[in-house]
């Protein structure tokens, strides 16, 4: 069962504002209506708050646990994507959260959702 | 028979605004005119209303059966494109809604349909 | 000869704007100096007025007849493009018309012609 | 030597604006400095004057053999570059006109330029 | 240990507002939490303050043993990006710095981490 | 040693703005720290005042010679850079230079300078 | 239903020995035990005998024909794959068939069948 | 219609054995049953007998008005390839001779023929 | 017109057969028939006798001079691959040699010439 | 000037035969007939004796540093090939070596040289 308890933090090493992007390539949950297992891609980016502010980053190998605890959840797409938002949102409190997700064709069809919460930040756009 | 009663909805998830895109690699119908099958992948991309406003997201399953009800219809690319719009529209009253239909060639030559309801999402953009 | 009484057309099946794209990848005709063949794509994308604007649509077989008709022409590049936009502009009295043709190497030399008419559709620029 | 005399032009088809692009893959000419052959590409890139205004196109053929006259000629990159472009701005007076020469490598070093003339149309612009 | 103190500079040999980019293909420094070792790409953009006002540059090699006084630490991939952020642009107090880092996988999850300081210069749009 | 007296040049062959691009993918100067060769290649970019004014083209085989000049020499990465912009900046006074360096690895880190002089013009931003 | 009727031959145009590739890339069937549309790619080669034996050559118009008497069928991809040999077998009574499948991926599982009729042929070894 | 009479030759300028491959992209016949055109590319290869044997090349120039002398027959892909190989074998009595045809996609097959004639000389397979 | 003459040899600088392979991509002719330019890149392969047997292998500048001797010259594609053969042959005499040709499309036919001499040497499967 | 002495040796690890490949991207010496720098890559391939038969590996920094020493050289392609073949088979006595050299164009001519020594391993085979 997907478990936010599973994500630890640790506090940001800056006041600056500064992005950070995890891919995980290797999701995989259960389709709630067939019981069929679903694989995807889940990207994660965000900007955590200043050190001053309180703000802190996920740590990875959570970050990966908490992933691990969709493998057996029966869950929609759409589902797991709104759920790591506000998951990570929650753990977080980021200045800026963007989750997008690709799933490898079921059915014949492929499917990519994208979710966000927060203003993206000017480092983003600079690229 | 392209058949809008097959397509089943669930709640969307949150409140927040955010993107789903479909892409149907695998669909075919029948030419109008000549009675031979066409084949073409479908791209469906919307955006729900929130929950709070009674949102919901197409059911995957349930849109594979619509796609194939098209199996033995004649009927033209355009006519597809208008019509998976209309019905999507219909069944979700989603804040955006795009299809684009891509055909392989016939008689040498292929072709791209594109059909849009409503406004794009920030998020869209912000990719 | 061009022979734009082949072009057929049936009403759009929608009052919304929405975008065509049609690409034919074998086309033929005669170069007027050399008496030699010439070999292009043609690329054409339209916007049909509304359905309650008596809107139409060209239908593809017609469009691959009339484009068979230009086999035996000696015609130059940049009048068959202007001679599809006119033919296509006055069959559909579209919104939007856009006709690239693009010539494979003859004497060294390969060649791209544009031409269009009318509005480019916001859906377009969507993409 | 560079032979204008050998451009010819035919009428423009049509009184709207539209684009033509020819790309000579097969250019040579000598270098001044050296007496070696030089290896290059010409884009030619134009917008004819509306034939109400008696605008012309440059006839192909024609184009071909007037890139063959510089096949003898010592002259600098950059004179082909501006040759070129005065000898068809003069034969056609379009409303544009561009001419890029990409080169092949001599001494290890290879080399492109780029100049215009007129006003760049909006059908260019709209790709 | 991440040792700032083997940076060595030299004065920038101009007054110019120029742009420098140097990439490390090879970091390696070890997760604190697992202990396991970490490998990226470091990428460092920056513009020196210009020779009048006593602007300098990193020495290439000394960057490289700094890159390498990584190697032993148990460090966050966040903290390697502040860091090497914020010990380059106190040893050259720049117009402009950015650091992105790109991890290889680790749990299956790759992570890109991007910080900033101070003004993009004009030549860098320019590209 | 870099040999700025080596840079020839001939009259611009027109009056209007053009811009000329060389790319030298063999050039070699050595490592002022290790003693060590660097390998790099160096793209100049530059648009000539007018004829009437005077303007410059440098001439191909001396700029090869130019930078051959470096090959014995023990230079910095920025010097380069700014030796040759300011060395071509002096023998041509063009409306616009601009100077990239791109170095292959040395130790693990390859790089990339940019410099520029002048104002870009027009004809470079409509590509 | 399969219909090996619909199947057409033409005499051979020669008492050589060829070889003959078709390759419809649109194909679809029924799936027997989950009633989902199949997708996949059929490659037919052969080498009919020769015009003094009576050879003969499928038509290609009335292969399409036979191709898309499957469209409906529940049908297994082995039983596809030989059907379609067994049919072409006796309605040419080739030297040499071989029949190759390729099924887009259902439930994340793709498929490849391979069958043969005959003796292959000198000449497609000579490739 | 096709015809043999266009095809000139040219004595092969030495006694030793080699391989020709002439390469048509641009062949276009039309279809026997549907009257459309059809698009494919030809493949020629050929080994000429020896000077002193009295072997021939066939002329470039010849071949292409033979290869256009298909554009308005009504002809299988089946009887193109192999009229070619005979026509050819007949003209120029080679040691050996290959011909191959590439026919783009129609109702949704394309097709491949080769055929051949004498003996592959051993240079083809040393490449 | 092709010049033998101009082929240069200096002495192979070792007993061991090895291999040396040359690859001119601006090779240029023209065609008898018509006059205009033809294109084309030359590859030659070659090992050369021992030392001991006087064994020499030909000069790269001179071999470029050779080549641009052919410029004015009309011959066609095959005495172009043959006579390099047996010039090189001559001025060498190797214990292999080969020589690929490849031109550029003309009348929409690209072409490929493949000629040898001698026996190919063990180095050269080893690959 | 080409120096074997700076290579250095140290003895093989193992009894088992074994293969190794060295490749230098940044090779340059000197034209002996024009005096301009060349730059080619070099591949080295050889195995060596056993530790029991007292087997050595050439040291990696002495190789780079034995490169460098071809860097003001006069010497054709042929013979640094040759050099560093027999420099190396001195230095290490391999049971098997391959030099392979790829040289970048000069005067449009790009040439690959490939000498070897002793018998090829069956690891390298197996590849």
């Amino acid at each position: 069962m997907p478990n936010p308890d599973l994500l630890e933090t640790f506090p940001t090493p800056t006041d600056n504002e500064f992005v950070i992007e995890h891919v995980n390539e290797e999701f995989t949950s259960v389709c709630p209506v067939t019981g069929h297992p679903d694989f995807g891609e889940i990207v994660v980016r965000f900007s955590p708050r200043s050190a001053a502010a309180g703000g802190v980053c996920v740590e990875l190998k959570s970050l990966k646990l908490y992933f691990q605890s969709f493998r057996q959840e029966g869950i929609y797409y759409e589902a797991v994507t709104n759920t790591i938002r506000d998951d990570l949102a929650k753990a977080m409190e980021p200045t800026w959260l963007q989750v997008i997700t690709r799933w490898r064709g079921r059915g014949g069809i492929r499917s990519i959702i994208r979710a966000a919460h927060g203003t993206i930040p000017a480092e983003w756009h600079r690229q």
